[in-house]
């Protein structure tokens, strides 16, 4: 016995994870269905620990009301056209993509922080941000503690956030670099080996980009509206996992130690201090794979009543999407 | 005729901009010296558009009261044994090292913000550190307007500021990361390539990094006590430049635009904004070998009063260091 679960965009970097994590972490399956666009119809992929295999069908032609459940990484455009027609054939869509994250029927959930949303769903549920996961799953412990006033964050987010291709540019364009030729890139407004950019998605009015006001309205979903959040989002060379350099104000007194003892004692986060007596901490390059939101650089910020700094990490291709997907499936089906 | 000119510590990455800068800006020179530790005596340093060449003489043995100015980029340790020593035989020594930056007797000077401090030197004078000097070139206009109350910031720093065997080991370790090889490195704590490292310089007993100590005690001393900054200083795998994401609460009201009329009406700042009806920002790796600090993405910042955010880059080489160190030079030399 098992349910019957969809993969959309199953042959992109998350569609990729969610198969493998929905192998690793047993989830009961009767049957596993890998969808992608047209073009890829034909071609296998292949995931998990024994290398199975499944054909990828085509997302346009697929019945959904052969699933219990569908786990989407296409993109925002393509989410929109299917989600709807899936819920109301009785399937149940986690999405990953932006399109329904801000409409207020719709669940926006990390299952550590708000699992309770996941009662009033209407068929289709949405997975925050990438940054967004990793900071909510840091913030979240101070909050329910001292209540978070304001967040100033900049982040470094890895070119896997932007698709395979992107990856392929990071590399292809820094080996151009090693052979003293200029490569043009296409999947990034500037050149990113040996580069740091700080536009990641498009401008709003505002003057941010989308990227900063998505972390922005979407901690404010989650964690609730008196949470007043700014971001400058940078997209840095590398190929996986996000960091996020975090500088907060609470509303009540909390120090670096308490703040420490929280992260300690909460399931999903581990922190990295002291080791040998000198302090640790974390870098992207040495998280890929990991499932867990690694804090570390906890300090207190005498610049400011209540302020606390950190710096947390995290695979974004996992916690950042993937792996909170299938933790938002777990729980649905644990109830 | 024209000065007498030591350059100490001129096979290194700033002492090379050192001297290409007091060639480039036509400093009236009667004879240069390029100074470095005795290892290096009997090569030769080769600088300027002509590709003029001077032998390494030994810092060691050298007889100070020889030259008018000494410009340093020797290690803090070093720059402690000789600047006092050469100051003492007469010469002016504008150092680029950390040792005397806090020294209430010695002026720590960015001249596009406080030249003026330069009138009590008694015969040493500290170049700030180079995040510093790009972020108070910045912030200078908006504090005499607006009176800035607090800094919060970011840093993506390039592995140039740790020196050239840093830029080799990013240029080894991302070669190896390409034929799959793991190449230890010797010069940062986590591996660069493809990596970002929240640690720049040792830990203090506050937790918090030296070079983020650095950024805020001398904000302090350049701008006044009344400023309030909190960093997490960041390296990242970028050859040139160093990037800051500043997020500041000022005393008085002051809009994005009036903040852009600022930055672009001071000299030493480039705005860069709209393009072709598009907003338009500066990277890093676009901007090495310009002498100007860059300021983009200049946004509001409505989650507190008086808030205001951009993205300032500079070549931390030139402006950050050895540029700064000239300019210093050049005011002297104009009095």
């Amino acid at each position: 016995m098992g349910y019957k679960i969809a993969v959309v965009g199953a042959t992109g970097n998350v569609g990729r994870e969610l198969l493998n994590i929905i192998d690793e972490r047993k989830i009961p399956v009767e049957k596993l269905h890998a969808l992608a666009s047209s073009r890829s119809v034909g071609r296998e992929v292949s995931y998990g620990e024994d290398h199975n295999t499944l054909p990828v069908e085509s997302l346009e032609h697929f019945d959904f009301s052969k699933v219990d459940f569908v786990l989407s990484s296409a993109g925002g455009e393509v989410a929109k056209e299917f989600a709807p027609k899936a819920a109301k054939a009785g399937a149940i869509v986690i999405d990953n993509s932006s399109a329904f994250r801000m409409d207020p029927n719709v669940p926006l959930v990390v299952p550590e922080v708000n699992a309770e949303a996941l009662k009033t769903h209407q068929g289709i549920i949405a997975n925050p941000n990438c940054s967004t996961i990793q900071l909510m799953v840091a913030l979240k412990p101070i909050h329910d503690k001292a209540k978070v006033k304001r967040v100033v964050v900049s982040t470094y987010q890895s070119v896997s956030g932007a698709g395979k291709a992107a990856m392929d540019e990071l590399f292809n364009q820094t080996r151009s670099v090693f052979v003293a030729e200029t490569m043009k890139g296409t999947e990034f407004p500037k050149q990113i080996a040996f580069n740091v950019i700080p536009q990641i998605d498009s401008f709003m009015d505002d003057r941010s980009t989308k990227e900063e006001w998505k972390m922005k309205a979407e901690t404010m979903k989650i964690l609730g509206k008196d949470v007043k959040l700014v971001a400058t989002c940078v997209r840095v060379p590398v190929f996986i996992g996000h960091a996020v350099a975090a500088h907060i104000e609470t509303e009540n007194e909390i120090s670096a130690i308490e703040a420490m003892e929280l992260f300690r004692s909460t399931a999903g986060i581990t922190l990295i201090d002291l080791e040998n007596e000198e302090l640790e901490y974390m870098t992207p390059q040495e998280i890929q794979g990991e499932d867990d939101v690694y804090i570390s650089r906890v300090r207190e910020d005498s610049t400011v009543d209540n302020g606390l700094a950190f710096w947390c990490v995290a695979d974004n291709l996992r916690k950042g999407a993937a792996l909170n997907a299938v933790q938002i499936l777990e729980r649905l089906i644990a109830h």
